[in-house]
């Protein structure tokens, strides 16, 4: 099989999924959005979503037409048009599957009132496909198109690409991660504390920005997100498979574009299977979809190992990519759900007070950094024993191949939240509302999963993208006894704290704008409480964006100037450093983040289920703090960490040329 | 100047010092410990720290045994008896600085209550004194005493010397820690929140536990903090000397012996300084004294460089040591102080609860690691020009050679802190605890300046350490492109956090029995609150100490443990990168955790001192929250990662022969 005929058929395979996505965003937009109220508070999420979108690409022209610019002259031109190609075809992917999601949220609550439990999660289950279809298709035709136009000889280029995925990515999480958490913190520390309604509660005017925050925050910014890691883990093995004499250039660029292709595939036909199942149990249902792709992904990964270079080498490596990503799953669940003792510990707790809350909170989510840390190091270590550096890439590209469905159960979770949140507003039965709840706690557990994936999938790729960075280089080198490497290290390892300080210090500003704000309209329109006067949601939406964009940019600007500047003063050996010491630091601090602010979520629940006194008690007070103390833990700092690793692993790689 | 001259001579300055500190210990008990109730509960605080001691030594004991069994077996029974000696002098400073401390904090009350703030603060000075004089005095008594012995051709038996002091900091710094905090919040949680009395009440059975954490924790956790750091600092440089082609290595040992000994008379002269002080502002005198110790030491250190080296190559990385461990310092203050924009605005928060109190708290520490990152990587590059990898030992030295007055300075804190507790149990007037207040709020400034320095001395102690291992073991490179290079920086940046949990976990476990218990004496004995009954102050010392010392042995173990299991599974090089990791994540977390602290704990005092509504407010309720979030962050877990960075590098020094 040839080259060009390989990318042709993969460019294919990703056009197939773009139309699958097309096709079930037809049949949803064809489902019944329900009564009228629901609608209209359908059509105020959406727009708040769309105008957020809209905006916030606005802000990112600008950044791309700057970058391009540097990117034409100090680097060339095919890799500045290679990036906004990367950056258009991300906003593309954000775009359709937001705009997918956020129709299906009224569909997937009337698909609950009307239906039951099968049609609903059916629904939702579908809205979230499209957004994993896009994420694979519009990242999976990018590439191929570039290899196809410019040939293996030129897969540097493809850095490019790789660069606007990510510059899409930083500004879809940080901002969206800003956006959700000042809206969801403002929506309750005024709403639920001061006074005293229920969350959700159409009274509440930052109730519309709170569920606008769950799409751009969970589905346009994670989508964004896993888009980076896919694309970048690909491209990392590609430029290894050029640059290194150990392997040939045409094999290694075939394997993982033919892996990438039948994971699109797999994700398409596990898609399939969750929408037949009988939705008795959900999250058995996403589970399945999520092994049967995983299980088709290694069968092929082990014929394309035996035909392309003749041994199991690949497969090895992409095997335990696989099985890494499944178990780090498996491990954030762990500490994360009620089920098990962590989060129970902390709930019990609660009773001795908010203090004890938040330390043990802490403490677990910096417990549960060892397991992943051991099983990150044991794919790294089997990787390279299979395959060398490049195995290391190719472990990073077996753990996303099955990215398609990761995503799709992952937009599942934010489109039943929504739906709940807009069966309360339209004040609709309880028992819808009990379908809803039921898919929407399933929602927290596969979020916490795709968290735990999202953060392992981040540093293996970081990982195949520092090795494709020194091996562009031509170091063989980055040696830990140079103070230059160690200045690196030191100012690397510091990045990911202030830039979690930043985000969530802008959290905070946000929070308290939207608090004032929303004060005020119950203030100012005493109406609001008996229904006889609407609240002004536009206006908290406005506030929340406005915010969200005007404090994502310093943190944003950090990410691209702290590896030029190091690059350009201290050399690429330093850069390396610098490299190594953020993601170390890096991984650390976003799994501990992550956890924690998982594991209060669900201990609130846990109690708010009836446990240690349950809603109201002490103990629930307790646990609200530490929940709230999660919130720009779990939802803003800790995923943007992931984009800043990459990130500047990136821009090292594309700016390489600049330090020699 | 020969060698034994030298270190005869050097020898001879410890043996001044330790003159100096038992003059000036004899003085103190010469002192009126003041009113019967004032020596009874001076007795019970001086007996509960006495025990602890007594009881933790025991366990160190069992720890040495086997310790010196498997050094002896495996490495040679010199480096075996070095550890030994390292071992006992760094006890016996522990303990004769503590037994004087919990002479002074009485002697101190009653020398407020009888003379004034200037003869109070004469006795708490010149108790902190004498632990800062003991941790130089034993310190280089030992090192002179062994390179006298041995001679710079066995200088390698050191390590030895090096290993037996962060042991003994290991225990002093975890078991002290956790004693302290599980007092202190048994003591708040119960005794200030659920019952209503004041802090150090004497109805409080746990107040006593609580003054004796003081001691354990502040004094002799701090002390050996210090003195492991001195030690490795002077340690690293000698090995450095004598294995390195490119340095004579009896020039490269007397430079830092004789800058020791230089330090050590400068501090000696700082400490009679403050004692002439005026007593106006204490803070002044204290500053004052620090002041010129450096500035004699900055002096002798420009006339030895070029004296030993015919240049000022040795003189700038002393100095650049010097003067950015007075610009941490200065820094911690910055972010700690109320008298600042990040304490204040903390405090501001308050008022929109608890969840953002503890957001903003944490987001503060992760920025302050900023400026100490960028410091310390100034020092590392300047050194590193000034005089190469020698240089970077030569700024700890230099940074660690006024480590006399330092601990002075900041034992001083505790000693008043504890006076302060004497003079209100003791019902002394207000006008005495009007003093104690003033030397106290005067000590936690110094405590918090204290900490920026510990973490600074710790990072660049580490750092010469782990720069002697590499040299000691023949490496040339540490490369982050190996995989087990990599896969050791990911466990080794794992560590701090795993250390962290466990530590804030025992804190919790211990805090807990602590306050069943106090819980139980206020329930089982209700006459405590009318004065009819006694608390039984003993059992809550028991509780504590029982906690502490079990609580200390996995988080002791595991930093023993993992630098060999490494070094033996994996390699020299990939222990480099489980140092280098543990390195980067140890002093960030550190730094993080103690400024967080620090800020807390200043803007609940800053609100305690009439702002935001004052005591008893809601504002005043949120920050009690930071405050006690921030206990076992400050005092428990931050400054056990300083101990923890610096013994996995003595371990591995040590342990080098049999991983090579």
């Amino acid at each position: 099989m040839n080259m060009s005929t390989t990318l042709a058929l993969v460019a294919g395979v990703s056009i197939l999924a773009l139309l699958v996505a097309l096709g079930l965003s037809r049949w949803i937009n064809k489902q019944d959005p329900g009564t009228e109220r629901m609608i209209e508070i359908g059509t105020y999420i959406r727009e708040g979503a769309m105008a957020f979108l809209t905006r916030e690409y606005r802000i990112i022209v600008i950044f791309a037409v700057v970058l391009f610019a540097i990117l034409a002259i100090f680097i060339n031109i095919s890799t500045a048009l290679a990036f906004l190609l990367g950056a258009v075809l991300s906003v593309l992917a954000g775009f359709c599957g937001m705009r997918v999601a956020t129709s299906a949220n009224t569909r997937t609550a009337n698909a609950a009132r009307t239906g039951g439990m099968r049609d609903a999660l059916k629904v939702a289950f579908r809205g979230g496909s499209v957004m994993g279809l896009c994420v694979v298709g519009f990242g999976m035709f990018g590439v191929s198109l570039l290899l196809l136009v410019l040939g293996v000889e030129q897969a540097d280029v493809l850095t490019g690409f790789s660069l606007g995925a990510s510059s899409i990515a930083l500004f879809g999480r940080v901002g969206g991660g800003i956006y959700t958490k000042a809206a969801d913190m403002g929506a309750d520390l005024v709403g639920k504390v001061e006074v005293g309604i229920p969350e959700d509660d159409p009274r509440n005017p930052a109730v519309i920005a709170d569920n606008v925050g769950d799409n751009v925050g969970d589905v346009a910014g994670m989508g964004s997100d896993l888009f980076e890691s896919y694309v970048g883990s690909v491209v990392s093995c590609i430029i290894l498979a050029a640059t290194m004499t150990e392997i040939s250039p045409i094999n290694g660029v075939l394997f993982p574009m033919l892996l990438a292709g039948a994971g699109i595939l797999a994700s398409i036909l596990g898609i399939v299977l969750v929408g037949r199942s009988s939705g008795k149990d959900p999250a058995k249902a996403l589970n399945m979809g999520t092994y049967v792709s995983s299980a088709i992904v290694l069968v092929v990964a082990l014929a394309l190992s035996y035909w392309l270079f003749g041994d199991l080498r690949a497969f090895g490596a992409v095997a335990l990519g696989i099985v890494v990503g499944v178990a780090i799953g498996a491990i954030t669940e762990r500490y994360t759900s009620d089920a098990y003792k962590s989060v129970r510990d902390i709930a019990a707790q609660a009773e001795t007070g908010a203090a004890v809350v938040v330390v043990n909170g802490f403490a677990t989510g910096m417990m549960s950094t060892v397991a992943p840390i051991l099983l990150i190091c044991a794919a790294v270590g089997g990787a390279f024993l299979c395959f060398g550096l490049y195995g290391i890439a190719l472990s990073a590209v077996g753990m996303l191949s099955t990215v398609g469905i990761v995503v799709a159960v992952d937009t599942y979770g934010p489109i039943s939240d929504n739906a709940g949140g807009i069966a309360e507003m339209a004040h609709l039965p309880d028992d819808v509302r009990e379908i809803t709840d039921k898919l929407d706690s399933v929602g927290n557990t596969t979020a916490a999963i795709g968290k735990g994936f999202a953060i392992g999938s981040a540093a293996l790729t970081a990982l195949a993208l520092f090795v494709s960075y020194a091996q562009v280089a031509g170091i063989t080198t980055i040696d830990m006894l140079q103070p230059t490497v160690v200045i690196g290290m030191f100012i690397g390892g510091m990045l990911p704290f202030l830039f979690s300080a930043l985000t969530m210090k802008s959290v905070g500003k946000a929070a308290f704008q939207m608090i004032e704000e929303v004060r005020r309209q119950f203030r100012e329109k005493p109406g609001i409480m008996d229904d006889t006067e609407k609240p002004d949601y536009a206006r908290c939406v406005d506030i929340s964006t406005s915010a969200a964009l005007k404090e994502m940019i310093i943190p944003g600007l950090l990410a691209v100037v702290a590896p030029l500047a190091v690059g350009l003063g201290l050399g690429v050996e330093a850069l390396g450093g610098l490299l190594g010491g953020a993601l170390v630091t890096g991984v650390l601090l976003a799994i501990t983040m992550s956890t924690a602010g998982g594991a209060w979520d669900n201990a609130k629940k846990y109690i708010e289920g009836g446990a240690h006194g349950g809603k109201g008690s002490p103990a629930h007070e307790a646990a609200v703090i530490g929940d709230t103390v999660g919130d720009p833990f779990k939802d803003t700092s800790g995923p943007s960490i992931n984009i800043l690793i990459k990130l500047m692993t990136v821009v090292s790689l594309v700016f390489l040329p600049l330090f020699l």
